[in-house]
């Protein structure tokens, strides 16, 4: 099935803008056979296993093991810790059947289970049953492990990657001995979570703490990670929560401590998704469809061979699959488009729907000139159309495109970092305040706040924005936590401002 | 937790040994909450990566993309293949509502669904759902995907590993233009399967065609490989199916050829899953514990550091780091046991039940004398166990090791290959087969069959046995498939002779 084309521009209409860079990637699409679902594609997978690859180092360097959990909950474990079933009773499917029969030339279910089993919606009541038989004693902490696997919320409004009835992620869940430890943990986690948004997503994001309202069901306290999309809005990218001792005492996670006395143990959990995928197209794509940084291309290079007399045909091919070879022996994925139906402008628009970081045209003239013309799927703004393409020479093209490559990554993520602080703005009155999140209108905003979920709520339900979280003054620029004010909404003392935003 | 120490000889009681390696070598344990499923614990986990890391390389070689289809199937998929549906109905876990409420402070069931799901018991149903929607042209042929996912059947009798209710695997499904091409990749990949167990599990495996009652439902031939247990059963290790043409007219997946007819799609389908581990446990292990491949080995060496006097403890201790990361350098996972309140032979213990190839010892003296003392997990039978231990020089010391692994890792296979070959035997008369399979008496019995299921059925129901599959003749010494002959059971005429087995 030939793939869709067409991209609306993000002016027009930024949520179908963000379909169409899906679909003329070919990354996902809706399920729609089933409720909220979607399938991955293989382009969108692969980028999905490089996020994989590059956070399973980062945890592994940081002491973590992988293990597996069952996909089933018994539905009394959900209901141990009271905030947690809350949190997640309404949207948790259901299996109450454990096989099926034909009546009548149709299937019904058969063999109703005695308890039925909730598939998880997160796994901290199902680990914590099985920490509490693995530990014992202070010897056998901290215990850090974490799970990949797939996760079910039934979820009304879906999106693709944003927000999916199924969704893939990574779960990490520890235990500590002492509240200390487990705090540093859930601030060690945040910030492999921010080194890799940074390094390797080229997406430049906000620490913070969560309001009591945000926080995660069952936990004490929330951070999180907030990332900017182009249309203003944003997008938490991972959260690190302390537990406390909640699911330590619900679950009877206990350990004798080197004095003899026997304590509950502190834990914490922390998790990314699949929506990260979201968050990178939302990040850096274009009016032209998708936009990858090169550490998550499926793809680094579309190396396009051209022809016009036959005669020609085989020698560009060639020299193309040369330097193809040298580029993959350098660690580069490289497609070498050498398809004899499509005219060259057909490729170059196919391998930039699909982000492709760079592509290289390679020509007779190129070729006796022994150069290659290459040209980058975004050139800074304003950049002249002509010299967007660049002529470099085919000795030692490994090198050469290697560069390009980092700069690119580098060009990215500095991109959207200046998106992100010409968003930020200090907004001290109401109706500035409800003019800056007007109609589709978002941006970061820094406003003082009474620290009341009551407010939050009613500044919600006023404007759509939300408290995305108390920032961390180092990231963001301007940002003194020291300075107090009077709440935009009621005029109350605030302790310092938060950072509001429309949110995905 | 301490783990358990305590193994229960082969001889004794196989089915005992082999959980107690598993719980020695804390692999997994079984969930016991969740009808049948297992957890699997961070050292079992972590050899299931290294199975899917080294399968997943041998997968995309061979032009397989990765995607990810839904976790849930509605139920009208399931029954549009008729022999599918028979195949999978009785042992499906269904979804039926979507929420949960509290009702005098328990959990109870809301929000029925319309149509309930099953979770998938494999995803042949839903996939070819989608191959519908992207298949259009021949030019979209072959079509070759392989999805990593967690799979769920309702199983009554489970085993760690070898059988539990959820379980995790790989799925690759393919369609092609014709059945000449579905038939070689059905080839294609149960080679694959083969060179995997053969080099990287060191566990030879026989190749074969299954009887139509062995069949995957909805197939019209399976293949599969069968390796040997070391009591003489077979273990299906992975599957290999020709699905004609019956998923591409239940799902009308059809494509345009090139003189513009359109025809229905040839597909395959091929899957191992985390019974793999279970599969190596039993072929290598012994009455000490885990042994394992070191190319699947979590932790290839085991470094005990020894000292009498304090004043010896720095000087050892700086050499065996040294020493760790000259192998860590050269790719090599090690552990080196500092613990000083624990003795070196329990830590020699600790790290065998772990099943790890190599133990290296160092103690001042060694030091003094350039060398350190190694012992392998496994020697050859018959080995004077003084010459068990050998002195290695500490120059050069990550050569070496590399060495003495890439033959620890030849004679396993060696040895699981001399066990399986000295198993098979050719059984003519059915007094003979008998005793082969009385009691708990297994093993890979040649015999004639008249080639009727009823026959099958018949010997399975008298001796538990059953016809793993038509070998390949190259997998098995001895054995011609020209040779005709009288069935074992009933006499009548045979067309060759097949591999019988009880199996797990």
């Amino acid at each position: 099935m030939p793939a869709q084309t067409n991209i609306t521009p993000r002016s027009k209409d930024y949520a179908q803008w963000y379909q169409d860079v899906i679909a003329c990637a070919e990354l996902a699409e809706p399920a729609n056979v089933v409720k909220g679902c979607m399938v991955i594609r293989p382009h969108g997978y692969a980028i999905w296993e490089k996020i994989e690859d590059d956070l399973d180092r980062r945890f592994k360097a940081t002491g973590h093991k992988n293990a597996y959990f069952p996909l089933l909950i018994p539905l009394s474990f959900l209901a141990k810790e009271a905030q947690h079933v809350q949190g997640f009773a309404m949207e948790c499917a259901v299996v109450t059947h454990s096989g099926l029969r034909a009546v009548d030339g149709k299937l019904e279910v058969r063999n109703q289970l005695e308890e039925p089993y909730v598939v998880r919606p997160t796994s901290e009541t199902i680990i914590g049953h099985f920490f509490s038989k693995w530990i014992d004693s202070y010897r056998d902490l901290p215990l850090l492990i974490n799970q990949w696997a797939n996760i079910m919320r039934w979820e009304m409004r879906t999106r693709l990657f944003l927000r999916t009835t199924e969704f893939l992620w990574q779960e990490g869940h520890t235990a500590h001995a002492t509240h200390e430890d487990s705090q540093a943990e859930v601030l060690r986690m945040l910030d492999v979570y921010r080194d890799f948004a940074h390094e390797v997503m080229a997406v430049p994001v906000i620490r913070g703490v969560k309001t009591a309202n945000e926080r995660f069901a069952g936990a004490i306290e929330t951070r999180c990670i907030e990332a900017y999309m182009q249309d203003g809005k944003a997008l938490q990218a991972g959260t690190s929560h302390d537990l406390g001792q909640n699911f330590g005492k619900a679950f009877d996670i206990t350990f004798q401590n080197k004095t003899g006395q026997r304590e509950h143990v502190w834990q914490t959990s922390w998790g990314v998704s699949t929506r990260l995928v979201g968050a990178l197209i939302m990040a850096h794509s274009d009016d032209e469809g998708l936009v990858l940084p090169p550490k998550l291309a499926p793809i680094h290079v579309a190396l396009v061979p051209i022809w016009r007399k036959p005669e020609e045909q085989a020698r560009v091919l060639e020299v193309a699959e040369r330097v193809a070879k040298e580029l993959r022996e350098d660690g580069l994925e490289v497609v070498l488009d050498d398809r004899d139906d499509v005219r060259p402008g057909e490729k170059y628009y196919h391998w930039e729907r699909r982000g492709v970081p760079i592509r290289i045209e390679l020509g007779p003239r190129d070729i006796d000139a022994g150069v290659a013309m290459i040209k980058l799927r975004v050139v800074p703004e304003g950049t002249d159309p002509k010299a967007a393409k660049k002529t470099i020479p085919l000795a030692d093209i490994g090198v050469s495109i290697g560069k390009e490559l980092d700069a690119f990554q580098a060009f990215l993520f500095e991109r959207a970092k200046k998106r992100m602080h010409d968003s930020i703005v200090k907004v001290d009155s109401w109706s500035e305040f409800e003019k800056v999140f007007a109609d589709q209108g978002s941006r970061f905003v820094l406003a003082h706040w009474d620290g009341t979920t009551e407010t939050e709520l009613a500044i919600k339900e006023a404007t759509k924005a939300t408290v995305r979280c108390l920032p961390y003054p180092e990231d963001v620029p301007g940002f003194d936590p020291r300075e107090t004010g009077r709440c935009v909404k009621t005029g109350k003392p605030s302790a310092q401002r938060v950072l509001f935003a429309k949110n995905y």
